[in-house]
């Protein structure tokens, strides 16, 4: 079917083992796998199992390399493995991890992130980001002694039954007293606004809109400033849910840039490249509040992943990874952008260029970005079909060239293949079902 | 003021580094710490801060040594820094931690629990213990399509918003359709299952009474086949709550000795002796409602804590720390017991061997357990006044007896003590609040 010799991609090592851990799996995990990471969405050619990860690249069960454009959804920041930081984390596992109390290091992460970000003037440490939103929510609550919390409809902000993007399992009263308004939508916030009359006690918003299956938009800074304006006039508390972009955009939140500061912060994944930790931060005026609530977890307190943090936090502050990312960032847009262009393809990358989403025009069912993913994976390079992607501070030059020569390809393949696409089963039943 | 020479304690390092690390966290962490961790409710003596843990014995940030017999709040089963469980997590860490789909040890450690875990056909994994008990409720709640959960009063199951002990920030919502009936109670069980009526989804229970500031008790047996049989009759599902007590008490389930299976069950703290990892088990009545819930974290499919476990579980099965375990706690039970009535206290030993905890008969506001306590510390032993504590694989008879020797010691300077004494602000306000 390939006419070019120079577009076939080298192949893969078959499958195998992946298949027999799938198979595996199909006994002792429920659906063979569960949440983000499950492949049920992805295309068919997809690797389940990875055994591997070093710098920027991965390795799946059958020994297959890939670049990894996911940084495993968000964590991986300055490369997997990184010297300094598995070095820091190792060496206090050696001294000690968990204890009947926390270590030092945890003042000195709390004061290291008081110092980095500008409107925290406190910390507390969790395990997961939705341990941190929920906090939040619950530091907003007893604040205020109010009760309606206000979030932009299609928004992540984690899975407890309070918000998971699927309800099966939870209560309508999980989501009780939540009201919904439109990303960048003066209208529909005051709609909310009007709504929540006295009782508001927070809005909870992501730093810029990345939700999944839809081109990605910047905040708009008026609306950010109404976020503010309103949330002072009521007394209500504004939550800036860092969890996804945290620190993959500024040395601060990620409206820094802006100069709207919230009450509260939430921060995870990146904030110790990849070893657990989570985060909520707050100013003064939410101090109060947040010693009043119990909140806890048997890891919460463990001394490694703070290590890791600090010296994730010193590359933070010393190193140009940020330069270095909007760099590589924009390498790749613009050479993906010239390939599609090549091919006849009208190729949508949106969101910040260090984060990244693509989706092809005139895809409803995605039967092209699934198509060409597919083809960029049997290329050697991860990609996402409709979630978005990372960059980490390990990816070189060389490796964007790599990515975007393999666009080449893919987009080419694509071509050739389109008349015979069909879309992914799982995925045309989620898009007939909105 | 001491007569006895030999009854003085070797008099500890003065705790000025955790006095500076306590005023530094009082600015940066809301009310200097919060969570199971802080010291807040802990004779005044306590260290808040600790930075080295090996074996059985931790080192305060001044470098004072304690015999731990809170291993970290039930982590530490074979020892903080364990030889071969830590190894297995370092290898694996250099080799991959996290990447955009889980590793091979998943599947591993998934059938490993299958395997160990009589009622278990399947397995998810987690990070905080309060995500597989949240995860529980919404199996139970999606198998059911039914809402109301059956709880024993006091029974601690996490610190989410459904289940945290202290409800601020948190709203009446949260709680809907719970009912509360007395551990161990027949009556009780029996009226909150007939205010259920059609629509109870389950029953949440732990593996025997290990609630804070009262004696612990085991499970009667016959209630254990009354929550059986009652679930079996309304189709609802049985849910045992592991995390404290999961793999101290039973290589499966701690009622795999009374011949009654739950349908769910929920783990973590010693899963992984230490490194973050929990997981929910069930049965394969509950596999289709697992597989329809979305649950997720970022740090959940993380190789390095699995490996951990891996290796955790082979000790499980192949070394005899459950009956060392056992053997120590016996030990120290009849040690202490012999030396309190030397001394003439009544002190109550309650709860299994090997997890603890310590009551002084007529010591209402807790004055006789925090002097003791006190005094215990002030010999390097860690005890806990009104929480259970754990023994761990690493203890060895003359820890047993060198905390014995402490607890004469202890007892004798109590005695002197008593006529002074005081009951701690906070726990005084808080038995009056009860």
């Amino acid at each position: 079917m390939a006419t070019d010799p120079a577009a076939v991609p080298p192949s893969p090592a078959p499958r195998l083992v992946d298949q027999q851990l799938r198979t595996r799996a199909q006994r002792v995990i429920p659906g063979g796998m569960y949440g983000h990471m499950s492949t049920a969405l992805l295309p068919g050619n997809y690797p389940q199992f990875f055994s591997h990860a070093r710098g920027a690249h991965v390795f799946d069960a059958d020994g297959n390399r890939y670049l990894d454009l996911m940084c495993a959804y968000g964590p991986n920041l300055f490369g997997y493995g990184h010297e300094s930081i598995d070095r820091a984390f190792t060496q206090q596992l050696a001294r000690g991890d968990l204890a009947p109390g926390p270590s030092p290091l945890m003042v000195d992460l709390a004061e290291q992130l008081v110092a980095l970000i500008a409107h925290a003037r406190w910390a507390m440490f969790c395990k997961n980001g939705t341990d941190a939103t929920t906090m939040a929510l619950m530091v907003a609550r007893a604040h205020t002694n109010r009760r309606i919390v206000i979030r932009c409809a299609g928004s992540y902000h984690g899975s407890a039954p309070w918000c998971t993007p699927i309800a099966r399992g939870t209560l309508p009263e999980d989501r009780a007293h939540q009201l919904s308004c439109t990303y960048n939508d003066t209208a529909s916030l005051q709609t909310a606004l009007d709504a929540a009359g006295d009782d508001l006690a927070a809005v909870i918003v992501t730093p810029y809109r990345h939700d999944a299956f839809r081109d990605q938009a910047a905040i708009e800074r008026d609306f950010a400033q109404q976020l503010r304006a309103a949330c002072n006039l009521r007394g209500a508390v504004l939550i800036l849910d860092e969890v996804r972009a945290g620190l993959r955009l500024q040395r601060d939140t990620s409206w820094s840039v802006l100069g709207v500061e919230p009450d509260l912060s939430c921060w995870g994944k990146a904030l110790a490249n990849g070893h657990p930790l989570s985060a909520l931060l707050g100013g003064e005026r939410l101090r109060a509040a947040a010693s009043s609530i119990y909140v806890t977890g048997s890891f919460w307190y463990a001394a490694a992943p703070m290590a890791a943090a600090l010296e994730t936090l010193r590359l933070v502050r010393d190193s140009h990874y940020l330069e270095q990312l909007e760099h590589l960032g924009e390498r790749l847009r613009h050479g993906l952008a010239a390939a599609a262009h090549r091919h006849g393809f009208e190729f949508r990358q949106t969101g910040p260029v260090q984060m990244p989403l693509f989706l092809f025009a005139d895809d409803p069912d995605l039967r092209l970005g699934f198509g060409w993913c597919s083809e960029m994976l049997d290329r050697g390079i991860y990609v996402h079909p409709w979630h978005n992607m990372f960059l980490c501070a390990a990816m070189t030059a060389a490796d964007i060239d790599a990515a975007v020569e393999a666009a080449d390809g893919a987009f080419a393949a694509l071509n050739r293949a389109r008349p015979g696409l069909e879309p992914h089963p799982g995925i045309k039943a989620l898009m007939s079902s909105r």
